[in-house]
């Protein structure tokens, strides 16, 4: 047993404090990693806060975890002790079903889904249909704590050139961004909107951009439209409805990464025919989308659900290439509760990355 | 000048009565059509009582119309006089617009919008960008109606072996659910979902059928699970909840008919990853939809208007060649506000066809 310590929540009205817990050793195929940094994610906040109804206590998050290998398994053979590397928001699925054979497995059908880096598996126990947990748990511990261990196979490596505390929002915010946009098809020249001008609306619109696409942000906030002049590229406000009005029928691919229930419709409208916008932010009941918009340009709403690791991998090593990365804001532990409340108000248009070797144990 | 009779409602409070009017005559482009038969689409319902706010009276509605080529213009090549005929949503469209030049009428991008068969066209001059109306109209003239007049390339050809009457409401309720099954590439062997079982669905279930795929129907009326079982495709009740758990994430397509506002979040659990729910039935604000359903395995809900000439076409010949068409029920014009109220009511699963031979004039 490895004698571990982190920032958990015991109840979803708790606020996050100093835990301490074991985890288990690195098996064949795992390997042990020392957490450099971990970024902050807003679904971590709606996770802590129960918010999706599935949180089970005591709650230790994060899953945009950087750090250096210290052990390998006997079986390992893709990393050695001192890579650097980074782990997303799996560190496991069934590796039968057809997406993960198919390498989708993010969109793992086994009983329990994928094994999410913390309050994992995705399907607990008790909703899984054979009431098992292939696991072996049923509440999983992310990366606010010192140290990690994972399948050898659910670590990406960091490519040489991307800033550590940076890499850490890509296996999040990069990668659930940039998923759609590859799956969609996006390409240069294409017209893209992003909708909300958050941590994963950054990330979104310095990929789009460094794709090749003409982007345009919408925001709610005034001061967010000077970043976006600043990132190159168009922001608009959200109730600007005469620049909208401009706008319609006239992109190629929306995302929207509004991270709670918000209404599509006046985006939708922005589509052109045969067009798709696509929901990463929110993960509940959305406003009524209004079909006449959708059905007389033959237009969809869909969703999307982080990224798979060839994925994951892919866009670390573009934004090493492109020279992008999330603009972040590196903390001690000690200020993620100030940070959450700050991520809930809104105000900030960097992505929080915690500097894990903040990180103290109470004794 | 043509004189010619038909049935027209006054107000949106009104029921269908006889009214004269004028057509004019064909031009060089154009055919006049004897009508034989006209079906009745539930949308004729809702645009009499201007339940989409966009309702222009006297409203003369008919939109699934088969005839006899009576008058050619000069310059008319593809339907000679005594031709049998068909004019389906659209008697128009802009003809330049990326859609129209590449065969999709029915998502026309002109000022206008495509020519509605009635209460056209689809955007009045009050709504055009440019304040005009380029079909030098604001309110066209149906099919409950003994005459009608189009330019010939919106008159589809009925092929041999087809009922006049029963190729009526392929003109409509046929290529609306055709479309989509082909945008989306429904093929043999696919498992289809079709949402509610009236004029529509009964249309679509036979067409999925005919292309191969294994086809269930949900409805809400228990007297249906027979008609779907003499069709030969599954019927599910939509509250039974056990079987909709059963079959979830193992549907290729859905198809919803409804012609109101509902919920699809039912439907969109049954469908597989990276499949789309498309609405084609109702044209207004819908239920709201879970995300996470959505997100969880990258689904779609899309929407899709008619179809355009072409495969109105290809449906028309399918169905000849299959066999198949709509259930349906001839009809004296005289009763056409009963059929109204039966359909309203839900209770038919055919399609009433009026017989226009029916029709005569008041004096």
């Amino acid at each position: 047993m490895i004698k571990a310590i982190g920032y958990a929540a015991k109840h979803s009205y708790s606020r996050l404090k100093p835990f301490e817990f074991e985890r288990d050793e690195a098996k064949a195929n795992e390997i042990e990693i020392a957490v450099l940094f971990c970024g902050v994610c807003h679904s971590d906040i709606h996770q802590v806060k129960n918010e999706w109804s599935n949180t089970v206590y005591p709650c230790l998050p994060g899953h945009e975890i950087v750090g250096h290998v210290t052990t390998v398994g006997s079986g390992v053979t893709r990393h050695a002790v001192g890579d650097l590397v980074g782990v997303g928001c799996m560190i496991d699925s069934c590796r039968t079903c057809e997406p993960c054979r198919t390498g989708d497995e993010n969109y793992c059908e086994g009983p329990n889904s994928w094994l999410a880096t913390y309050n994992g598996p995705m399907v607990p126990k008790a909703k899984a249909e054979d009431g098992k947990n292939h696991y072996g748990r049923d509440n999983t511990f992310g990366g606010y704590s010192n140290v990690v261990v994972v399948p050898e196979d659910f670590a990406l490596k960091i490519p040489v050139g991307l800033d550590p505390a940076t890499a850490a929002p890509i296996l999040c915010a990069g990668v659930t961004t940039y998923s759609p946009m590859k799956h969609w098809g996006v390409q240069a020249g294409d017209k893209v909107g992003i909708v909300g001008f958050g941590g994963l609306g950054d990330m979104a619109a310095k990929i789009a951009k460094a794709l090749g696409a003409d982007v345009t942000v919408f925001t709610r906030t005034k001061e967010k439209l000077a970043e976006a002049e600043r990132l190159g590229v168009t922001g608009v406000l959200e109730d600007d409805t005469k620049t909208l009005a401009k706008l319609k029928a006239s992109f190629d691919f929306i995302l929207s990464t509004i991270p709670e229930k918000h209404d599509v419709n006046p985006f939708v409208k922005l589509l052109k025919r045969d067009r798709t916008l696509t929901v990463v932010g929110a993960l509940e009941q959305m406003a009524g989308v209004d079909n006449s918009q959708v059905a007389f340009h033959r237009r969809s709403v869909a969703g999307s659900l982080i990224g798979n690791l060839a994925d994951t991998q892919e866009i670390l090593d573009f934004c090493a290439k492109h020279g992008i990365g999330p603009d972040i804001q590196v903390i001690a532990i000690e200020t993620i509760n100030d940070a959450y409340k700050q991520v809930i108000d809104g105000d900030v248009r960097f992505r929080y990355v915690i500097d894990m070797r903040t990180l103290k144990r109470a004794d």
